[in-house]
């Protein structure tokens, strides 16, 4: 029997007709460990997203473009379906089981609530007939997964007022004030990112994100913690302990909040799983579906983390640079392949103090493998760097000052014309957004085409948006700013842009089984000047690395951008190279000289 | 006794507590005619915007901060209070009853539903408290004003398949398989530019819009148009009976449709008035609020009706370049001010061929009168055109061809480097915005940076969009489409950009006191290309007069910048020059010439 008919005889047994199967957390986190990778257990299919539904007669596997490919190999020779997301005709989750039930007898659907969003459920409840049963109380995939990988396991850290800026108390009464607005009695967080802020603790519970497995709530009087004791030393004990905070078994929250009645309850549907909102009903519970108030306040960073963050960009642009230097100045020699560089880089941002992990796995992709936007190279598909071409690599630290994110792509041997044209026009597209100047009120909406404009221009577009909000030690995709044309309401990204809030900057020319080019650099939004038009906001770039020279046609830059590049490159060159060695730094000065 | 006094005593008569008095036709139309003016006659405020409310005690008049001067002095002596909107502290005028009934004993508030819009009634009973009693159908200013103005007259006349390039049956089919989408029954149109549109008819009842009153209803079956029958002439007559189309008179709607029972019927509730909203009611009729489908098709601009409205530019722009070789080769020797200029334009635009109207009321302004950005010349107000400075003229024409816009902006005598930099600044704003080249599915509050960023780079912005459609010989401002960075819902002129769509890019910069910028051109949307990466529109710019040389630091300006300028040039050269005098053709070529 195959993992598939297992499951489907426990199915059976439990009386469900079909089950679903999605890629989360109990916290709808970005990224899951591996305790939760039931999906992948089940169907073979090990990309980053995806979901799994199985009905009496096989399994439906839902993946989007990125993986049409590794998928169907994948559950290659398993009674499963691959449905192609977003291609003409092919039903997503909900037409589908809509459609299913309205065919069946059969009418009970089950999955397990704590790893789907409540916003998730609410639409497919929407969608469904009436008389389908729902049980979402179910964990089948526990019942036939032997081995299954235990929760993760980290001791949870504190971050000291040197790094933070902020201490918890302060950011208590904050977020008590935002949630007296409303007055709400009770706010539940299941967001790890936002839970780690506020407490200004960190963990390692989830891949490349500084996190622990918690929920907190919020009441006007009481704070409370839920997570595994185990991972609270003495020295995080009394911190909690001096600072109120009562702590809970991580589990325990599904009863306690079963006996909440009468309360004003603020929760964010996208973030709370739906056993945690199905709990509160019918207790007479006001429930406010609101974006966490933390959320914001996490992404306006203070002085202090700013102050730290521009340190980190410093030694991060270190790694970088000197990775640079190697790569320039062995290609063609020494023998390198996109996971030998990749592994060159890690090492050197090892070397960087206050190093705490890579902020994701870096992307290390030369020429076709970088127009695919989230190649990453396995030992199988890792090339060759040898013949010409552009190597893109993409990655980022996270720092105890801070989490960095760049992107640079280089010329390796000749490239062609249409090649720097390509490199020149993402160059022009990350300085006139770099460039802008708006009003207060501007979010990424407005900003976009500035960065898309020039390679509109061309006829090209990326799919993608093109920047997003970084963390503070937690996650290197942060909302709720970012830059996008286009609403895209599960990205909650288009907050008008506030001073303090970090933004990568990321546009790029992606052409299939050629090559892609992609520029990165991080900006902090800053207040340029409040006259009587208004408040005017601009950016600084944090982000310290040469932009490659090689790649560029001086032609195509405006004076303006030449001066861009040369300002840009002399601050790179005052920042990086008292951290080189006499040769780096001689070769730095060619690679950051005027133009 | 004065008009509010008179007024209150009616007011009492008919036990009414407090009235409101807005600025509006039967159709919402931006424009009204002297029929329509009671709040100029009861106030004596004549500007083109404002609400009074007249309570028991005293009148309170809501105007814009364009009119804060001039309403203070108009009302000056009367028991008025004027409210200067968007000011902190002040209510407006639905927050002003609400808290004036919370404090009342009185609880009748009166107003003449048939020139309140629907939206904004229901937005009003939304804030009142419930004990309020409102009388929507009592026309109070109509038992005052003695010698009141009649309803406008005018003939309607037919636009020929030469001139609107697709015919009534065309459009009426296309609109009921639109509304047969949304299982429509009955489709009410009080627009008058929509109903102008769906039946090629124009009149004249509105200062330059050439309209005329009706209300249409349309059914799967039949359409019936409601309107004084004295307008219709013997040739019009015969039209609407070959075309099926019932003609009922202007007033029998609301009689006609207390009727409906058991319809769904679409109607717009921004375009509704409140009397005709409520005789719907009540009777199990299902209303759907949207907005006119009419709107849309009227706004993308048939093949024949480019054709045209290229013809019209053409010759709008023969008269705007007339003006000024008038202008420059006069200046300093004739004497001239704002209204003799506004007047010589207008003779100029008279002499062209198919010229029907103004589009609206030339704004001829020098110096600090440009800075106002809504300025009109009086007899009063009308500045000497004699010392050096800006000359702002933004003018237009209806001709049987279609509508024109356009706004140029004169140096005279000697300028400062400063006006230079500001001028050559919305030269560089125009034309970026011109050059767009983006994605389907991009808005105005995609684009606007375009153009606003290059002021907003200076710490300089203006208050207001940097462009608005343009009608086919119908109104000036037209919805959909339009350049903003921020939603204002009452605009409704965020939709997507489609090919056929006219909307005018007109950035300026207004210095108070000082002197007023705006140079403006009609945008028409292309597509460019359809390849991989989606369909990519365009502008193809479509009105003709050369661009102040007079005004441009050519140094200010990039390669790109430049290139567009003379391209533009030439073209104006090549269009307008035929129809110049050898003098003028001359000095063309000087104002033409390449930088």
């Amino acid at each position: 029997m195959n993992e598939i008919t297992t499951f489907q005889k426990k199915m059976q047994d439990n009386n469900i007709d079909a089950y679903i199967i999605p890629t989360s957390d109990y916290h709808m986190s970005e990224y899951v460990s591996d305790f939760f990778k039931s999906r992948a257990y089940l169907s073979g299919f090990t990309g980053s997203a995806g979901t799994l539904v199985i009905t009496k007669d096989k399994g439906y596997l839902w993946a989007d473009g990125r993986y049409y490919i590794q998928a169907a190999n994948q559950i290659e020779g398993k009674p499963i379906e691959l449905m192609k997301m977003g291609q003409p005709g092919v039903p997503d989750i909900s037409e589908f089981l809509a459609e299913y039930y309205s065919k069946e007898e059969n009418i009970t659907l089950g999955f397990d609530g704590k790893i789907m969003s409540t916003t998730d459920v609410l639409k497919l409840k929407e969608k469904l007939p009436e008389k389908v049963i729902i049980n979402s109380n179910i964990d089948l995939v526990n019942l036939v997964w032997n081995n299954r990988p235990e929760l993760p396991f980290s001791v949870i850290y504190k971050l000291a007022r040197y790094f933070n800026g902020k201490n918890y108390k302060e950011k208590i009464n904050e977020l008590r004030e935002k949630l007296a607005l409303d007055n709400i009695d009770c706010h539940i967080i299941s967001s790890l990112e936002d839970q780690a802020w506020l407490f200004n603790l960190r963990g390692n519970d989830v891949l490349h994100t500084p996190v622990f497995l918690a929920f907190t709530i919020v009441t006007p009087q009481t704070v409370t913690l839920f997570t595994d004791n185990k991972k609270v030393d003495l020295v995080v004990e009394k911190y909690l302990n001096e600072n109120d905070i009562i702590l809970k078994e991580y589990n325990e929250i599904y009863d306690y909040i079963k006996q909440f009645k009468n309360k004003r309850i603020l929760i964010d549907y996208n973030k709370i799983n739906y056993e945690l909102y199905n709990s509160l009903l019918n207790k007479n519970n006001t429930i406010i579906n609101k974006q966490n108030p933390t959320l914001l306040m996490k992404a306006i960073k203070n002085p202090t983390e700013i102050k730290n963050i521009k340190i980190a960009h410093e030694r991060d642009g270190v790694a970088m640079t000197k990775f640079m230097y190697y790569l320039k100045t062995n290609f063609g020699k020494a023998e390198m392949s996109e996971l030998s560089l990749s592994d060159y880089l890690e090492k050197l941002r090892k070397k960087n103090k206050g190093f705490v992990d890579l902020s994701f796995n870096t992307i290390c992709a030369f020429n076709e493998h970088a127009a695919m936007m989230h190649y990453s190279a396995t030992p199988e598909s890792s090339s060759k760097v040898e013949e010409g071409g552009f190597l893109l690599v993409d990655s980022g630290g996270h720092y105890m000052e801070g989490t960095t994110d760049i992107t640079r792509t280089f010329a390796l041997g000749k490239i062609t014309d249409k090649m720097k044209l390509h490199f020149t026009t993402v160059l022009k597209s990350v300085i006139a957004l770099d460039q802008a100047v708006f009003l207060k009120g501007c979010n990424g909406l407005n900003l976009d085409i500035l960065a898309r404009g020039p390679i509109w221009k061309l006829g090209i577009d990326y799919k993608c948006g093109t920047g997003h909000g970084v963390g503070y030690l937690l996650s290197v995709h942060e909302a709720p700013n970012g830059f996008r044309w286009k609403i895209v309401p599960e990205r909650n990204d288009s907050h008008e842009f506030v001073p303090g809030m970090i933004t990568t900057d990321e546009p790029g020319i992606y052409l299939e089984n050629k090559y892609g080019i992609r520029t990165e650099n991080e900006l902090l939004c800053v207040e340029k000047e409040t006259n009587e038009w208004g408040t005017f906001y601009g950016f600084e770039t944090i982000t310290y690395c040469p932009i490659d020279l090689d790649a560029i046609k001086p032609t195509l830059l405006t004076k303006d951008e030449k001066d861009w590049l040369n300002n840009y490159h002399q601050k790179v060159f005052d920042i990086v190279s008292p951290s080189l060695s006499p040769e780096e730094v001689e070769w730095l000065k060619e690679y950051t000289k005027k133009i």
